[in-house]
């Protein structure tokens, strides 16, 4: 339970109503319940205000509601996210290593780690402090985790790759598999050893049973603060800038850069070797085969402008239409032709 | 080792022949021996029947073979499936909690139930009757799973998430894991806290690998019946109804709501906040973008008619030809409007 | 550290230089320092020679470079390839099996095989020598593994499935997984008891959370030297040929038989019961819905010999100019016949 007060200091917000109201969780608008604070990011659903029972609503400016505190604010998105944290309980965990842990005696794990049953701490491996393993997380040997982390069950964090601070990896995540790299001998292939490693640094996030491959011989890196979803393939090699949204099944090939604060929609594409520049937009399902500009917004494959795609797209249903009508052009020209011949 | 007659039972079928024979095992009409059972789901194939060694055979209706006794049913792959269930021998776990399991003391298991070393069960799990947990399962704290489910190794389910009964859930898949929502914060983005869960209703089966997240504030939902293949992303919010196939690389973005009875193929992605109708099936590597009605049979990315795509992507190759003729037609019938103002 | 001579004769290269010299490690050639080695795949970058600071350089015939001892070879990237593996410090995990793994009692294991903390090694099981099991690897009962594997931490093999000798599999891959076989009953759908298994033949390696359903009947196969990146699927009964690369989060339905030395770029997708030569390669994100006769080279979805699909696909973000075309060719040829009717 926090005071109202507490949460309009927390996120910068006006407060209107009563500063003292107790507020136990963040609701959905349409099932809050008394006790409870809700959000409204868009002034066009404020005719949800009048039946919404939440005792207090987070706003933009200009929305008033008579029978609510309100908490007014420039960005009421924001401020949610910010106050369901704050509302969350303490991670409740013993701040130990737990029986049925496997750590190695040259490992070092800060102040306030927290090791679960059946998790894998290798020779020389280094954690921060706070920083939580779930059940069955494997560190290989020689990895680095920073502060804060949490690491869900079986993430396997292979050889010396490293980890910043306030790095999340969701369950069955892989960092640090071998990247895909054999040279051809005859029509055989020979694997080409990979002996880089993957940095991942502050505040990143990496989703379910997403796998980034570990450099063939020097780094694939994630820049700061980039989130990346779920069954997402980052293949080694691979530098992600800072701030760059991936949604889930996308795939990039080898050796490709990517800017800041750039967005992938699911199941997007990437060929290897490629340069991505800073706040690209790719559509979902988008196919990036090359280079992409500054600030460019694409779609399809292989990626166009957006615009382009969605007029070209919209035309695609009516090309067996467009063939017949060439086909019979061809045919009433062709007739005119002769007519004219002849005359 | 089980007779004819009992198995004739068992699937309702016409029994011709020998109801005293001992069969021991299903196998392909191909490879089929003498004490083995086959199935011939189609009457087109009836010539095959002649070299099968096989003892028994499932057929439809109007379907004859001199050599083999016969179970005659108007659905033989139905049959064939329950058959095959019956002749499993029976799972050989110890019903028990082994060596190697870590089960917190508030948790509560019923009858039968086998928890392999290696498994975590939080605190205050719940688990039902003779379900089975496989090695390297981790169950968050407060899961609840019902009974006679079958939870294969590394299968992760995170906090208050429930299962229903007879769930089947393969291996290294994920189940509650956070949902993708961030919100932005100028460039940089803050985390949302995902506080909601995710329910699996009875007898679903979720393939190895495939993820479904929590939802942020409410319940991510798989409905009763419904079947979902491997490497499959269910994102955060997302109600799937019940009897639903799902096949591989499917990825499904958030807040979308499916119907009961939808197939979807391999590699198709559904955008957000799509209402999706009952009974839509949608081709493999499908892309819906929006609201689909019930009924539809869509291909395509855009989803269009199945029909209209087979054609537009058939004229597709012959898009340069076709750009070639228009190019054409416009230079000819220039030449002709010429010759025309010229007479 | 090895002597230059001894790299020399192990890739049977011609060694121009000192042949005393000992190389402690590869690097890239824009980073490497003396007493490393680097290499020149294609003598178009001979220029970047001047400034290396390796001591040796392998390279193609008849590139020269005064500064650095050379080692000439026909196939530069081969030999780089198995430099880097003989440079590689040996494996250094205890060859035993470690406390905190679970090894039935009826499991046999050769000499030399390392099974880490967390490992479950179920009943009847065959491991050859030298294999690995990384942290958390679960064999289900009746697995036999061969020589030399290496199994990364969170790997699953289900039960009765093979793996032949020298296979690699990364994390969290999933072998033996049930295929996605149910007959319908109504609305309902019955599961088919999957009861085949998965072969994997030598040197095969298999990608991070990659899955490998177990056939339904008989055997899901991968023939030998193929090599699997991550995230992809692979479905009941697949017939992988020998010496095949399938690149991430490529999707192979069921039944699908594939020959030797074959290519599939990321993404890629294969339909159920499709035959697929020998020497086929499909592009990145190629859609193949039926066979594919040996040689081809294809692209797109429904998949086209590639440079058709190269033609198609940058003609169609034209698609809306060419049906304006079309409609004002029809605007104005009808009013040329208008016009020609009159005269």
């Amino acid at each position: 339970m926090v005071q109202l007060k507490e949460l309009a200091e927390l996120v910068g917000a006006r407060l209107i109503g009563d500063e003292t109201l107790s507020i136990s969780r963040v609701a959905p608008i349409d099932s809050a319940a008394p006790g409870e604070i809700t959000f409204l990011a868009n002034p066009r659903y404020a005719a949800k205000l009048a039946g919404c029972k939440a005792s207090a609503i987070i706003v933009p400016p200009g929305v008033e509601s008579a029978g609510h505190s309100l908490l007014v604010c420039a960005n009421p998105y924001l401020a949610f996210a910010r106050i369901l944290a704050r509302l969350q309980p303490p991670v409740d965990v013993p701040r130990e290593i737990m029986a049925g842990a496997q750590v190695h005696p040259s490992a070092r794990l800060g102040e306030g780690v927290c090791v679960h049953p059946g998790c894998y701490v290798g020779r020389e491996v280094r954690i921060g402090r706070d920083t939580i393993l779930h059940p069955g997380v494997v560190l290989y040997d020689g990895v680095k985790v920073g502060d804060a982390c949490v690491l869900h069950a079986n993430v396997v964090v292979r050889e010396d790759c490293r980890l910043g601070d306030r790095v999340i990896v969701q369950p069955n995540a892989v960092i640090g598999s071998d990247g895909f790299g054999y040279a051809p001998d005859g029509r055989r292939y020979v694997k080409i050893p990979q002996v880089g490693i993957v940095e991942i640094d502050d505040d990143v996030e990496i989703g379910a049973a997403t796998c980034i491959d570990r450099a063939a011989m020097s780094v694939t890196r994630i820049g700061r603060g980039t989130k990346i979803d779920n069954l997402v393939q980052i293949a080694h090699n691979v530098i992600v800038g800072e701030d760059t949204i991936i949604v889930s099944q996308v795939g990039i090939a080898g050796s490709t850069r990517i800017g800041d604060h750039c967005t992938f929609g699911g199941q997007t594409g990437i060929a290897g070797h490629a340069k991505i520049g800073n706040d690209v937009t790719i559509a979902a399902r988008g196919g990036v085969t090359g280079d992409i500009a500054d600030g460019q917004v694409l779609s399809g494959a292989p990626a166009m402008p957006h615009k382009d795609w969605l007029k070209a797209s919209m035309t695609f249903p009516k090309l067996p239409e467009i063939r017949r009508d060439v086909q019979q052009l061809k045919k009433k020209l062709a007739e005119l032709e002769n007519l004219l011949k002849e005359k």
